[in-house]
């Protein structure tokens, strides 16, 4: 056996696990390493496809999530994941995992959030499998969705001198997280804007489609883990760094409002807070008036303008004091541990 | 609100859940309550899609599985769930749980055995997710595959005189996983033998194949949780009733060989002992020899006749002091629970 390299975090383990399974064949348009795969079924759309679970006490404590929240997030973090190809979702399995000596009716309270947000984003949840989870509540949601085959977008795509643009402020649920889990009481507006972005994410499927559709970005990718982290996979794809100027981060006005009453620098929560399931994509300069007429026809707020692509790899964060690397300090969920 | 009624089961789990999905688009060839989900995407082909979950301490211990193991286990029961529809198996998500206080070289022991058997089967894993799972090791696949849509089998399609056939011996995986849970030492090859059959069972996809491919059966399903469990979903689906004369249930010699030790009945491990895996399928009787030739040309062993098709409801045991009907009593999740 060769040796064991140490592994330093989930993105290295994903990659170990890549080279176990190999290289993927011929009908599969993309593989491991971007934010779903997609699959070449002969017809003018490649199927998309994604699953992603979370975990009771690693990713919600239901001391603040209700069970119709949970499972409108459940589904909405997949839905982010086909909003980051540019697709449209069609349908959901669920894999629901249910401590036994629970109430039941938790269950479908958690069914019923689940089905609200399908009804809204126009997916039939199809089937699944349910199972006794002793140690705790654990949903796991398989998605499918569709993609023209022409209008595809990825991870990678990023071209020297692109902008780079989000879909919103940033640093909202990483705030919303730290007032939830340390219970604090802000001002009534202020509490409920943060609070509902990490409890209730609006995945950016109508942006991805209007990027997607008039062919207006490179690189597109959703902020699951913070812009740090998943600017930085656009950067690997693609083959390119990225530079953002300190001061034209689009941080939340609720974020800097927040930031001192949290003790945290606002910066931190906007560029290494995960989970604003906001898109972040890249598109050449000269395409800023009709990306904007674009936005503003499809009656979405205007993109936000976070930086620009440049030669060389990772992401730089450039003050008036000078530039730095920032790294994938973003909600890694096994940075701490592996 | 209505009032919520009791569930007493994963059953009647299920069937909230669906009520509350609601029905599924003219595009979905099957929806819940059946082995896999069927999608018409207007090729040839129905696409199936299934997803299953393995839980520590629920589903394994790793006290007697190996990461391997577990890793081509996640993948047979999601391969069987293909079996049970006749079709053949594509393309596999792997979502994995890993409790960050063990060495993530264990995530890559139980990839190796996951590749493996994907090549076996001729499955490609194209992506997932990872994420920290402090309570336990979980693994979620979910699973493409595909089938003709002239040819897929289902849970319903019994026929009231038809005969009922598994594709191999009853009773091996519970069995096993009796000694493996008590830590029996038994004659080496008996202990292999059973063990085996719950620590790395076979899907019986070529089976399937033959079934689907040259219209050999009415109804069909994969034993993940009993035949009694089983047998009644077909009951179910097909409007139907079943009839299987004790004497003549095919129960593993092995299982007969290990029941006293065990301390079990040998009809209750082969009726009520769940994961054998084995296909349990319904066939006109003036088809028996097309059948036996069938499975002789592709090289499997011979189906085991179990019982009949009869009109009613529910599965009837029938011995010399009479008849009595036998109920979901195989390893339902969670029958003890809710």
């Amino acid at each position: 056996m060769p040796p064991q390299k140490p592994l330093t975090g989930e993105a290295a383990l994903i990659t170990a696990l890549s080279q176990i399974f190999g290289p993927a064949p011929a009908k599969v348009a993309v593989g491991i390493g971007d934010d779903c795969a997609a699959l070449d079924l002969a017809g003018p759309d490649y199927l998309l496809w994604t699953v992603d679970t979370l975990i009771e006490g690693v990713h919600f404590d239901l001391a603040y999530f209700s069970l119709p929240q949970l499972g409108r997030k459940a589904l909405a973090v997949n839905l982010s994941d086909i909003a980051a190809m540019g697709g449209e979702p069609l349908y959901a399995l669920l894999s629901l995992g249910w401590p036994p000596d629970r109430d039941s009716a938790g269950a479908l309270a958690l069914g019923e959030g689940l089905a609200q947000i399908a009804r809204e984003y126009g997916v039939a949840v199809i089937g699944g499998d349910t199972v006794a989870s002793p140690p705790g509540l654990m949903v796991t949601l398989s998605l499918l969705g569709r993609v023209d085959r022409g209008e595809m977008l990825q991870r990678r795509g990023a071209l020297i001198g692109d902008q780079i643009y989000v879909t919103g402020p940033l640093g909202e649920a990483a705030a919303g997280l730290e007032v939830l889990k340390r219970r604090l009481t802000l001002e009534p507006d202020l509490q409920e804007a943060l609070c509902q972005a990490h409890l209730d994410p609006r995945p950016q499927l109508r942006a991805g489609r209007v990027l997607a559709g008039q062919k207006l970005a490179g690189a597109l990718i959703d902020l699951s883990d913070g812009v740090a982290t998943d600017l930085g996979h656009i950067c690997r794809a693609s083959g390119v760094g990225a530079r953002i100027p300190a001061a034209a981060v689009p941080v939340s006005p609720q974020v800097l409002a927040a930031a001192p009453i949290l003790g945290r620098h606002p910066l931190d929560l906007a560029l290494k807070g995960g989970e604003d399931y906001q898109l972040l994509f890249t598109s050449p300069k000269e395409q800023a008036p009709a990306l904007f007429q674009a936005f503003q026809k499809a009656g979405l707020p205007p993109p936000l303008p976070l930086g620009e692509i440049i030669a060389g790899a990772g992401v730089l964060l450039a003050a008036p004091g000078g530039e730095k690397e920032i790294t994938g300090e973003g909600f890694d969920h096994f940075r701490l541990d592996l």
